[in-house]
């Protein structure tokens, strides 16, 4: 059976699948920590890979990394949370080991890829999709490419400059729209009124997540609607931008935040529509919620290689 | 002889040449004001276009105009200081005139065309296009194909949000870049401090023009120095926004206002290294001026006709 190997590698977990190249069924899946004493990530990468591999023709390998790669060279800038990955040359690491075509992604322009090849996104040619949880994650396609740019750093619309000199974002820089709405933000936000001494249920909570206040916010508390209005309110300026840049048919919204739902939408759709220089940009829009969950990530390296099957096939494959 | 015929339809001057398919050769130019007392815009566009026509075989016709509008469907939703040109189709009117295939662009995405396929941005196949004079143009290469989006509407930077509740912006929003950055925000900023007592040379100045406001920066008049650095500021956030958006290889600077130089670039790279999350996205990146002039809009246009052409041999033309 031809199969192609796919892998998300996060943080915390690396996921391993098998698809079978014609029916695109998944044939197995396998987890395992990230980091392990005594062993490198990218050890136990391969010894996954390997594992799943077993006796099937492997076609093709894609694996999708979090943080900043250039996918033409292989090379991992920067991956946030994994020991080591630093100017990392991945792809030759796992072309050394397994002699078959290797192809990366960063995780979030994957998961658009992903929405787009077999998720919320089927069918749309300008997609931009958005991730929010502690970070905002994204990417986008233009004319049914990927968006990459010249050396594939391109899609980091959560690291775009909504409010000079606003809050810190998790990047170091100030004002980003990911320091503004992301999880982290509105919670960074509802500790702030607290330390000022504004009243809110929410005091008496010992370490405050999301949930928190998104229950907090449906019961009414001041502050906690106060921070989903606050994210809602920037996330629409900036979808604005994003709408005045790119003309897309669809945004996809992934992620924890946005199963917040209303409490996000309702602010965020009121500030686009007054932040918009025509109401042009909505007709034909659909703004609509991720589909692929937590298997966007190994979805979406299918889709890259699924897309990328012509050149694949022009690649001999050295052995198996 | 086979000819493209081209256009630069603008609030002030209607622009229409000939070239030579096989050689690009331009052989023709003319030029006409865009209003006219008893004759509509349109009616002053075909008769030029005829002038210019005369015993030649066209092969198809391009229009670059200003505003919104949809270039598959042809239909101009709004062309400011064009009388009429709303939801006004254009491209029906001269198909039924000319029984030719027409195609249609917005200005500065054409420009962007036009410097991407004759101009300074040859060989690249992502490139950000912005010209700065009384607004903000721009247009971007993406995967070597012009940023379009699902309408048509795409590559709108000059309305992109820097500073919520900042100035009032030509559209009628506020806070966008072509608010902050523009001639017209230059010239404003140096306006409000002169209104609120703050001592300046160009309080003499009856009517102030960008260029008395460069030469004032140019003697150290420190109102007018304030007036670019700001401009510069906002442009180099903006920028840094752009490039993890799009990671450009090159961004063009078209435009009166880019003709001030080291005034506005000087605190705009300032700014956009402060802004960036990565010194990457300068890695193999011109920052550079436009290279076609008050041509751009024309040869915008047969750059379209250019890389359309495959297209144009596909659609019988039905007479000449």
């Amino acid at each position: 059976m031809d199969i192609y190997i796919v892998s998300d590698v996060g943080g915390t977990q690396i996921r391993v699948a098998a698809f079978e190249v014609s029916t695109l069924n998944r044939i197995s899946l396998k987890k395992i920590p990230t980091q392990f004493t005594g062993q490198l990530p990218v050890e136990r990468l391969i010894q996954l890979i390997h594992d799943i591999k077993k006796d099937f023709f492997v076609r093709a390998i894609a694996v999708a990394a979090p943080g900043f790669l250039d996918p033409d060279v292989g090379i991992v800038y920067e991956a946030p949370n994994i020991p080591g990955w630093e100017n990392y040359p991945l792809k030759k690491i796992l072309e050394d080991e397994f002699h078959l075509p290797i192809f990366l992604g960063n995780d979030a322009n994957l998961a658009a890829l992903g929405e787009w090849k077999f998720g919320a996104g089927i069918g749309h040619s300008n997609l931009l999709y958005l991730t929010i949880s502690t970070g905002i994650g994204s990417g986008a396609i233009i004319n049914n490419q990927l968006l990459l740019g010249n050396k594939g750093l391109a899609g980091e619309f959560g690291h775009v400059t909504v409010l000079p000199d606003g809050p810190l974002c998790g990047c170091g820089k100030r004002g980003h729209i990911e320091a503004l709405a992301s999880g982290t933000a509105i919670i960074n936000y509802v500790q702030e009124q607290i330390t000022a001494g504004r009243p809110t249920t929410l005091t008496q909570v010992t370490k405050i997540t999301g949930k928190d206040i998104s229950l907090a916010a449906q019961n009414g508390d001041e502050i906690a609607m106060e921070a989903y209005n606050r994210a809602g309110k920037f996330l629409g300026i900036a979808l604005a931008n994003f709408l005045h840049m790119f003309n897309p048919s669809i945004v996809i919204f992934g992620g924890g935040v946005s199963t917040s739902g209303e409490l996000l939408f309702t602010p965020m759709r009121k500030s686009l529509q007054e932040s918009l220089i025509s109401s042009a940009y909505l007709e034909g829009l659909t703004i609509t919620t991720a589909q692929l969950g937590d298997d966007v990530g190994l979805k979406g390296a299918l889709a890259l290689l699924v897309t990328q099957v012509s050149l694949i096939d022009q690649i001999p494959t050295l052995s198996n």
